[in-house]
């Protein structure tokens, strides 16, 4: 510890800055030596943080100026049965929270489920989007360059094979906005969430129409991707996984378990999930599917800003059968879900151990299938959380269940 | 150990159920438990998640059926300097992250924007939210609700305060569609988050409600809050605290520090943020400011799935003055910002040594002045992101930087 | 005709522009020497467009550079019953249009609403807006210019009010984004649809802001108004009138007159207005509500353009009442409906007789009843285009009655 | 006249329905009877709405229940010199309006644009769409369905192909919510605007899918076409025609003629078009494109409800060239402008007179290319309206800005 010490009053003494540390001293070290800078510069005490368990230099593609750790409590719910294109089968779902009352709920969706048989569930659509854009003279320019974009796809292909083994270029679509043409870039990145292998690739391919045209790349990032903003075109057309759950609850389970009827349910999911939300101007129809995403990206090393994408998911629920005997249908499609079980947080050791929980760590056979699963997962433990919220405020459950949980 | 073995056979057995064990042992055993079931029934091992550094029953009011926790690496940023409302002075800002890169750039920002003289934040709208929908029979019916409403804002008000001490009703806005009517209770909720207390208090003012007029709540909340969800009712209206933070940067630094100029900052803004989020049917219209939100979030314990509402944000970039030494002007305006410095999980260890750092921990004096100050640090953060991540763009670096930090 | 055809020789020279013919001559000669003029240039005949039933004085106010006038069939569909706010018994509701099977949708749909026993309508909430936007150095000066307006709003009011003795402001709501502030001024404009008057009067109050504070004006509608664009914050806040109408319809009328069923017509709905608008990212949850508002606008002399935000409606449906005989309860409720019974082309010949036919003309008694009445009526006349399309879906009929009706 | 009388008082008698009298007479008489009645129900008198200048029999295919014609003032602008894919030359711009000023500034906007020398404008992407829904029975079902579909366009474009000697089915694209499947047909229609054309074409693809698959047509439409109502899948995807018009105005014109500065413009569009509209929620990033699009709607027999789409528009200013002597670059994209030089209203005689001004009545040659130069003299206009309402905003700003300088 000495070392931190001398190296953080270094830092105080402005021979270094606070990201040089760790080409003085090895990751650890690095890290005790910015605690003691902030310590002795804030009231703060970092002793927690600086309790973590795994070697920094394990984080280094993970973070820069670490000082340590952030400890979230993770659980599991279920097991919950799928049977999904690439998933099959029951698993305990891992969520790491601070938010009481989630995992008991997704629990309680998860025994339901089970109850009606298991949850259908499939991707509908894949593929990760990087939309840079260009600035051309005029419009004249911008349609000579959607031109050459569409007769020379081949071109862009091998430009962006040439940059990774695993990613595939599926397509590229063009939209013209005066002197501004963006160019939505989708790829195939198997396992991999790909946003990196998305950038990386696309800047081979501009490089190329740079060449090649009179366009000039303004920004390699032009918010058509659309990466970490709430956008309608990841609600349309979907970015990472477009995936949907679904299960029909024999009426019996609603009212045994759930307290409550499957017409009061439907009727709840349109006025809340359906009406309110258009009232909202939102491109969200759902109950709190972001909770299960955070919950299931956090425990398992996904990229937490992408949580906003996650939310762009539409509920159903119907009455199935007539008269007074029908059953529940609910559904919850998720329309860009981006998910990997390679690469971002997903070696880090807690993250990892989440992962195999699901057996999904790595790599998939064939490629793509793990990190198909994971997203399949997901939506069966959104389709559970949905379920459950909508049962419980149906039976006027939500503010005592928050109460006696304490929050 | 013994302890968890037996208890994990008995689950196994079906004699137990996974949310019961906390009934038969301390949370710690209870916890060793689940794990020695999980790892029998998958091929996982829990080891690293079972290596947690907090008394499992500390995390009782934030988790059911815990495992352990997962561990996320956390780092500094800045210090940054700030001329907020609420905020003032140099700090370090804590974020937990696993995407690389993303504190470098926080860093870089918040170095220019101390080498500009430092930020100005402000929160300029408050107030947390919570919309039940009523059913009524008809638009007369609704129309003498919203009428009832209007006239007896006290007796609600009055409702809601039996259930808090700290919260305090600020008005509650009727909207009408068909036979539902949602009514927007928006609280000041202080140094809180206050989705809790917003809810158990709009359930009481509900029992009034139904006690004297003929509508029936179906739901305590009806999406028109909007929690977790993208709603441009948040963007418009605010949820939570709406907060801009904006900084002048002298042209010298934008050309010496980012190696670019403000110019090309302002352009690649108006076309990315500004005419390539319009195009993409988005509520966000700024680059990357999520990705700030949920690692600030994550570091101190707040609600990760409210990071939604949280990339809710504009960015501008102008060039002030004219000719060729104009400078660069940046601001950030976060519309919903939803964070409390006690409650939720602020109170883990690793959490609530992060809100030290910002020295921002527990209830402020007067009252809501540390979530104020919260919120502004962040928007200085994302600010910094902000500048940091456009000037990367316009200087060509986005994948050469991903590249070198090996993601 | 000599001067017409002398006129536009002039014109032909370069002696005189297109728009000073009316210094030159009668408005009418003026029309006849512009279309002399552009019959020479095009291959076009003008004696139909030339062949109008109003002096052109008379359109003064309302055009510039006029040639002649377009004539557009109109027709009437009802009567149909009306329980308004304003409104109150039968009316024929006057359309033009061009949509072969429009008028015959909605007459279907006002005969169904009267076997119903007629709709009820209410206006739920009032006001024409217009935002300016004003330029302010940083977020500090912006936190100043909102504080100043909230203290300051009586003397905003007075400036507005010597400008127009029939409009009234209500409130002043602020926006703030960086350097940028908008204020959102509401006004009662009465029978007027108001968009002048609200921005004459917005005008005189941006004088008083500019005096007052550091502010500058950029424009004098910052499109948060918001004027002929679809926005949210017409959905979700309302501009001009927000109406609701509803019915409840017999199941027997249902299946009788309308062969399908209620489930049919609720399914529909859910699966078309509600999910289907979802998914398109959409602010219109309806089925055809522009026709009506389109078609209503243009026969009694409204801003065509403003059929933007007329779209802005949810259509819900529902089956009220349990087991097989439930019947049908439908609603429509448009969020921004702006009309005038003054002002705009409510005085040119032909639409002053449309509005005659809904005896709506002029100002009403009390001041705003006749445009609130004619909100209504729109909003009945879109109730019963819904119900009608609804059903047409649900039997199939849509194709069909397209091809029988030659279109 | 003795026969209408006669027929209205069988009506008031209740012998006839009002739709009926078609049956009973030539149809001006018909006409003339529901005058009769409408009067003897009501307070107004119908003599301008009676006198229309063409034969009842020529609008049968554009309404029914008629009782005569509106007329609405017509006025030209321009000649504006047009640079386009299709349209070429100079052109006066017809248009139909009752506000005041629009013409005037529409026409001041084209010399400018003349000025210039002229617009460039192109049609980037073309097709008309029409989204049925099927229901399935869960998401397997679903699956199956869109593998069905993407394996059997063929089969689908030859079904559609047996109705229409006219469109073509250019793609389907599947989307996919729980148990709802929407198929959005595309087609190119030539110069109809195409929407019952792909109507009728895709009842004859959803018979084909009914019979070959489990999925069951719910409604022809699923409002994903997306038809009359705002929605991001047309402000994204496009719809009908997105075309793009810009122009390069130099300093001295827009100084000397417009009273203002490019500087000016360019602010004035980024705080208002682009800012203010995001902070609106809005799908529409203009000023007032509407206004131009429903009058050239209005004067030439389009359909008036598709104004909603065609206000998604994207208007974009900024100063090309540094320094003080930049030029300005204006530039409007609409994204879905629905428009036909057959079909709808086109053919009566005042609407015919109108495209004959531009030139483009009936089918083009090749097919399409009328209504491609239709759309690129809307988009003309459009930038004409835009360039001259927000010179007209900025110089009121010069102007006091002036007046502050005491200059």
């Amino acid at each position: 510890m000495t070392d931190a010490v001398d190296l953080a009053a270094r830092v105080r003494e402005g021979e270094l800055r606070l990201h040089e540390l760790d080409d003085h001293a090895d990751p650890d070290v690095a890290a005790a030596a910015r605690r003691q800078l902030v310590e002795s510069e804030t009231d703060a005490s970092l002793d927690s943080v600086g309790d973590y368990g795994f070697p920094a230099a394990a984080a280094e593609p993970n973070i820069e100026n670490m000082i340590g750790a952030v400890q979230v409590p993770m659980g599991v719910a279920g097991p919950v049965a799928v049977d999904g294109g690439a998933a099959e089968g029951e698993a305990y779902l891992p969520l790491a929270t601070t938010e009481g009352a989630l995992l008991a709920s997704v629990n309680r969706g998860c025994s339901v489920v089970n109850a009606a048989g298991g949850a259908n569930v499939r991707v509908t659509k894949s593929g990760m989007t990087r939309a840079p854009v260009f600035r051309v003279t005029d419009v004249v320019e911008a349609e000579a360059l959607v031109e050459w974009v569409r007769d020379n796809v081949d071109r862009l292909r091998e430009a962006a094979a040439e940059t990774t083994t695993h990613g595939e270029l599926l397509d590229v679509t063009p939209y013209v906005v005066g002197n501004s043409v963006y160019l939505r870039f989708r790829y195939d990145t198997k396992d991999a969430m790909g946003m990196n292998m998305a950038t990386i690739a696309t800047g081979a391919a501009c490089d190329v129409i740079e060449a090649e045209t009179d366009a000039s790349l303004v920004a390699l990032s032009g918010n058509l991707c659309t990466d970490k903003k709430p956008a309608a075109i990841n609600a349309v057309e979907g970015r990472g996984r477009s995936v949907t759950a679904d299960v029909a609850v024999p009426r019996e389970v609603v009212t045994e378990r759930l307290h409550t009827t499957p017409e009061a349910i439907a009727e709840l999911n349109t006025r809340k999930n359906l009406i309110g939300s258009a009232k909202a101007g939102s491109l969200g129809f759902n109950a709190h599917v972001a909770n299960v995403v955070a919950a299931m990206f956090l425990a398992t090393g996904q990229d937490e800003a992408q949580v906003v994408e996650g939310a762009n998911a539409i509920t159903t629920a119907e009455v199935r059968g007539s008269g007074s005997d029908g059953d529940l249908y609910v559904s919850v499609s998720l329309s860009s879900l981006e998910v990997g079980t390679v690469g971002g947080g997903t070696k880090l050791p807690t993250q990892a151990e989440a992962l195999d929980v699901l057996g999904i760590r790595g790599g998939g056979d064939p490629a793509g299938s793990n990190a198909d699963a994971f997203a399949e997962y997901i939506a069966a433990g959104a389709l559970a959380g949905e379920l459950s919220l909508l049962s419980a405020l149906a039976s006027r459950h939500l503010s005592s269940a928050h109460a006696e949980l304490g929050r």
